[in-house]
Order: C-alpha cells, then structure tokens, then sequence
C-alpha cells in the first residue's frame, strides 16, 4: 500500500459569509490547498457537504466545485455522512491515493448553513438522524444530545459546572486563531449564567454552525515536485445505529472506539502517543464521550481530563487546539477537513499561540449523528 | 493493482412502493446481492443516492442502511453525484477494493421518489443543475433536455420521428424484464401520438420516476470463497460544467467521451468490441448523444443506429436490453447500480428473452446532470 501526505491545506474563516455563494467559499479553500501544496494537476475531486441539497437547493457539489476551481473534466464526487461528510471526503480520497488511480487528490469540505432564506437548518440537521425513529418524533439533534448528557451526569456523578473547562479550553484557544468563529475567551462565570438550549445543554455546551470551507491536497509518496510530509498513517470508519435508542448503551461511543482502535493500530501507537486531538466537540458531552471512547480515560471520567487542564495546549492530551467544533466553529460538512487542516498547522509548528511544542502525531475524529459514523485519521510529522 | 469482479447482484422491482420505507427497498436488494454472492462478510458499504435529503428527509445513508441490513459497525459512506450517485458510489466501492482496504465490498443504489407528500419531485431533481444560473432561472431538467434534443434536431436535420426507435427498443426489451416499471411495448404510432411534455420531448422521449434498489456484491479477485467473474476490467469518471450553456459545445458529452476513453484504455477494448451497453437514456437525445461520445458512429449520427437496428438485441450495439431508464424505470440514485446489474446478467446469461447471445464485453454509463458526471464502468465474463 501506497503512503499518502497532506501537501497542501486552505481554509476560509468560519462565520456569516452572506456575500459569499458556496462554489466560492469552497473555491477559496481549494485554491489556497492547492497553492499551499504547489502542484500543477489534480487528478480527482472529493467534496464533503451535507445541507446543500436542502438549504441551498444544490447536489452535484462535486462537478460544481471542480468545474468553479479551474479544473473542468476532472474526476469529482460529493460524498455525505451527515456532520461526519468532512472525515469520510478525507477517507474517500485517501483510498483513491491509495489504490494508485490517483496520485494527486483535493478534499474539500465546505457548508453555507446562514442566509438560507425560508428554509429551517434544525430541521435540516435533523436528517443525519433516523427519520423514522428520531426526527418524525420531534428530536433535534441538540435534544438527542441533552438526553445523553442528563444520562451521563446521572450515571457518572458530575454536575453540569463540570463540563465547563470544554468550552473554556475551545474558546480560549480559539482567540488566535484567525479562521475561528468565536475568537472570545469565556470564563467558568460566563458557562453558568450562558442561556440555556436544551436541559441540560447551555449556549456554551453547544458549537455553532455557520458557513465555511476547509481543503487539503493528499498525494502519494513519490510523486514528483511534492514533499512527503506530514504523512496520513491511519484512516479508519467504523459505524454504529443512527437511533441513539437501538444502541447497547448509549453513553458509549462504540463506533469511536472501534475506528480509533482501527486507526490505532495502523500507526502503530496508542492513546499516549497522541500530541494534539481535534476530536467533534459539537457538544461538549460529545468531547467528553470522544476521550473515553479513544483511551485517553476511563469510561465516565471524561471532564476530568478537562478539570485536571491534562486537555489544555501544553496538558498531556490537548483537544481543540485551535478552537474545536465550539469555537472554530461547525459548519457541518467542512468540520472534519477543518480539523485535520488543524492538525496539518500543528505538525508544522504553525498554530501560533496554541502551537503545541514538538507535536508530531496528531489525530482527527469527526463525527456524524450522535456517534453513529465515526471516521479517525493520524497524520504525522516527518 | 488488484482485479476485481462482481460477484454478487441483487435489485427490487422499479415502482411505486408506497408501502416500503426507502431502507427496506434497500435492505432487500443489498441482502439479495449478499445471497447471490454466498459471502459470509463485507468490509464496506457504498449507498448511491442522490434525492433521500429532500423527499424523505433523511441523511447519513451509509449508517442507515449498514446497520438495517445487520451490518451495524462497518465502514459506510453515502456517495452523491446527481443522477450519476449509483455509478459513482460502484467507482468508489471499486477504488476502495483496489485499495486493498478492503475485501468485499456492497454497492446499494436506492431512491424512493413517489409518495413524498409535501415535495416537489422535479424540483428536487432541479438540484442536479446549477442553483445560481439554470434551477434558480426555472429551468427543470426536462426543459434543459429540451433545449439540447431541439438544437440537435436543427443542427443535424432530423425529425421528431426518428428518435422514436430508442422509446420502442426500450420498452419492447422491459417486456421480459421482471425489474422493469413500464413492461409494455409502444409503437410508433403511440410515439407519434404521445402527450407532450417539453417540446419537442413528449411522454416516450422521457424516463419514468420511480422508487427502487440495486446492489452489487465487489470482491478483489482471489479472495477466500468467491468466484473471479465477471470482471470490472474498467473504471472511469469525467466531469464538465454543470450549466450546459457554459459548455463549448453542448451537442457534445465531453464528460462522456473522456470517460469512455479512459474506460476503453484501462480494459483494453475499443467501442467494437462492446457486445452490450447499458447506458443513460434518461432523454432519448441523451441517448443519442451517448452513442456518439462514446463512439459506437459519427457526431450527429446517433438516431441513424436506431432507424437501422443497430441498437437492439441482435443488432450491433444493443443498448436498454432490460428496458433502459426509459422502461425499467430511473430511480435516479439507484439507476447506476441497475445498470451494472443488467450487465451481469447478460454476461451470465440471466436475460431470458432479451438476452444478447455470446456477450461477453458489457459496458454500462450512468450520468450525472445534462452530462456533468459520466461513469463508465466495464464489465469482461471470464
């Protein structure tokens, strides 16, 4: 099997993009990725998306972007896993590389999700849940996710107050990074008195949506007039039942386990030899359940990773680095490239003020539905 | 890189399953492609889809059915390319097996269109053109199709009539197709007599909605209890702009050309050697212009094939032996799957009444908008 490199990342800033339409917002990524990586061909196109064709009454994002960017006649596909569409674009275009149909290959992931007049993005998120058992009873994905943290608090003891350093962390992280969407640092006050969404989860405990594109540029090892380096050496997808009812136990994320053991033994490492995680924070129980599920703790002792600072930049197992789901902010389809786009800067020593000193291994776990794919993938430093 | 064949098919009946939630459509074609296969695992999942977003409000396809069919915890993924989505989700089963990632891949193309209360079927399908300059100009699809078989029809000098052969060869071969949704032959007086639709394409110019599933079962080649045939000896996508005015020339499939080119270069076969071809007779002009850019005669010349019998079992490129989309249906995320489907059983010489004696080269093409994305995939009996 081929090995496969990131050679090239591009980013818009997370936010209301209301003069942008989203051919131009994925445009932007992709043409900064391709510049970053200096190559002069791509060979095929993977574009992650998951509310196009409901909010911006557009399929076919895989032709479209292709055709927008300049590279007309290029073998495209959208590919779609609901929040986790980002992470499996990456997957699909590593396999690409892989299998040496291809040397050279473009991820993007991008999502308008503001300015969509007439249309209800709550409703729209709610088609990554199952129709028939979760959405057409009335449950939102931010309910689904209240449920699960009421349980988790009752099962393992914590109080809300406890989840606080998540949002914390991810907001403080986020004020240097200048593709974030929230650059403001919040406090342990601000998370009690934040308004509250869906009992138990706060306007805190909850990312935001918004509009954004994130790409990468992947290409095989050898191929000529591009570096070898950072190196995917782990992608892995594993999946569970969408109904967050059908599962064994439903505070166990059985897919993340499963996927990040996959990708674990890939590598050829474990838990702790992660330098930077940029886990799918969505909600704060979510990076909670991510950090047991992937072995950075026991089951249930999640926030104690984030009352004990161990998830801080500089702690032993730093998550959010730039922000995270919380604070970068969660334009659905384009968070899982985001997030290795992240760990890229990491890699390279360019994440600035919350570069974490001598990172060499990082992770990406993105998320779709309330855990029901999960998509891991490591890429290391030279 | 590794050979792959298709070793197990499966599909529903195209119709109007009001009765039938669209995973149980795919549930029954994907357990009917296990059976077929006598595989005891799969490695992946590959849903082709492109309107369940929208008509059925849900999402995150790859989990859905992964987890229905008993499959809960592989990898699963929902690949989208408009109505090319089947095709495409086979290439990147195709890529995923050639990878050596996997073993056994299943492909399932599904689409539920009727009884969807509440929406909009030829405006969902709108979403397969371009949002900014054709959809949002009122332009449907049919309309699009219109403009091009009106244009041809100038350009080349040929009658309304002359198209009428690729209606009749269609519904005449769904006759004996147990699949197929309109098993009924027409004549050329029903042609003539047609209601009219979008001038010139009138009722037997254009492909029937439809819900329904197909499934493949890919297997590498070698691997421990499945046969090494048929196989894919071929793979291939190409793009163009989805706005067909923005096209140089739009009496030409570029897309599909460059794409059966590619195809025809990896299988090592020419368009004589074709003994079947499947391809995406959505629209009859698309027919024609399919059996021009993939070079079975000139530029201009595709009615010419139907008039002499070129087109039909027996004759030199038989096209839509089990009924086309023009009669088995075009569930449109699905219809690449059937394709392939088709072809196998001719290759095995499972096609009753309209098997094609001797075949041996099968060659389907699925298209995505008025030709933005072409699969073609070719398919070689031992």
């Amino acid at each position: 099997m081929r090995s496969v490199s990131v050679v090239g990342i591009g980013q818009t800033p997370v936010g209301e993009h209301w003069e942008r339409p989203l051919k131009d917002l994925a445009g932007d990524a992709a043409l900064a990725a391709i510049g970053d990586a200096g190559v002069d061909r791509i060979d095929g196109v993977f574009v992650g998306n998951m509310l196009s064709p409901t909010l911006n009454r557009q399929m076919h994002l895989g032709a479209l972007v292709a055709d927008w960017i300049g590279l007309r006649g290029v073998e495209a596909v959208k590919i779609e896993s609901a929040c986790g569409s980002g992470g499996s674009a990456v997957r699909a275009a590593w396999l690409a590389v892989v299998s040496g149909e291809m040397d050279i290959a473009l991820v993007v992931g991008v999502e308008k999700m503001t300015d969509t007049p007439g249309h209800d993005t709550t409703a729209a998120l709610a088609t990554a849940a199952d129709a028939d058992e979760e959405a057409d009873m009335g449950v939102s994905f931010v309910a689904l996710n209240a449920l699960l943290m009421r349980r988790y608090m009752h099962e393992h003891g914590w109080r809300h107050e406890d989840f606080a350093p998540f949002s914390i962390n991810a907001h403080a992280n986020a004020v240097a990074n200048p593709w974030a969407r929230l650059r403001e640092a919040v406090t342990a006050a601000d998370y009690a008195r934040a308004r509250m969404i869906s009992d138990p989860i706060n306007l805190l405990d909850a990312s935001p949506i918004g509009d954004g594109a994130a790409a990468l540029v992947l290409a095989a090892d050898g191929t000529k007039g591009v570096p070898g380096t950072p190196r995917v050496t782990a992608s892995a997808v594993a999946t569970d039942s969408i109904a967050v009812h059908s599962r064994h136990d439903p505070l166990w994320l059985a897919a993340a386990e499963a996927s990040a053991a996959a990708a674990y033994a890939q590598a050829g490492v474990g838990p702790g030899d992660i330098d930077v995680f940029e886990l799918h924070d969505a909600f704060s129980i979510m990076a909670a359940l991510s950090l047991e599920a992937c072995g950075f703790c026991e089951r249930g002792r999640g926030p104690r990773l984030g009352l004990d600072g161990a998830i801080a930049v500089g702690g032993s197992i730093p998550i959010a680095t730039r922000g995270g789901l919380k604070a970068r902010g969660h334009p659905v389809g384009a968070t899982g490239v985001y997030q290795i786009v992240e760990v890229v800067q990491q890699l390279r020593g360019e994440a600035g003020a919350t570069q974490v000193q001598g990172a060499r291994i990082g992770m990406a776990q993105n998320i779709g539905g309330s855990g029901a794919t999960v998509v891991t993938h490591i890429v290391q430093a030279a």
